[in-house]
């Protein structure tokens, strides 16, 4: 008997149409902050990523998808399947090519604000 | 007869009191970028600054004003009156101390965004 394999690929925005105006707002959120942030450490790329589940978010999870969804739909985060789970890169690469040192502004100033005594 | 001077001081978060957050929301939005980039130029501190006038927006007198506010509220902005002029600066030193590089990241995508010829 056959097997047939569900496209699941999610929609992204190619590099050329990533909004700087959109990438502002998607990470103008405390939660989006700190998911940009837990994704850092785990890089992009073949292998590479971590789980929604990961990311420790103290809200509900359908809430938690909405967050990488708005993440996803600026361009601040690539999410594929890998087997049933859902895999999350931040999208390093493109958005150091388009904003030259905009993402380590932004996850320095978070930590910063979200790591207690790191005030400047 | 005496006159009286009237208070006319517009309140702004104190460098503390900034949120990350709240700036990338504030500047999450194409209308409040062009504020900023054409504010940059102007400086901050005495003497210095632009007035709302002299920032071109293809917006209604009251969006305008909507959109200074919001900026200042976040601490993007410090607005004060020089005898009837609203008059506007970045708050780059607080910005810069904050979050090292940011506020350039911002300036130069949102700059490379608006004028033609010129993505990477």
């Amino acid at each position: 008997m056959p097997t047939t394999t569900a496209a699941r690929e999610l929609p992204h925005p190619a590099r050329e149409e990533i909004r700087l105006a959109t990438v502002l707002h998607a990470l103008s959120d405390p939660m989006r902050l700190r998911i940009a942030t837990a994704l850092d450490p785990h890089g992009e790329g073949e292998g590479r990523g971590a789980s929604c589940s990961q990311v420790d978010l103290p809200v509900s999870p359908s809430t938690v998808t909405h967050h990488f969804r708005v993440l996803r739909e600026a361009g601040v985060i690539k999410q594929c399947y890998r087997g049933t789970a859902k895999i999350n890169c931040l999208r390093r690469t493109d958005l150091d090519t388009l904003y030259p040192g905009l993402l380590d502004a932004i996850l320095t100033g978070a930590r910063r604000e979200t790591e207690p005594g790191t005030a400047p």
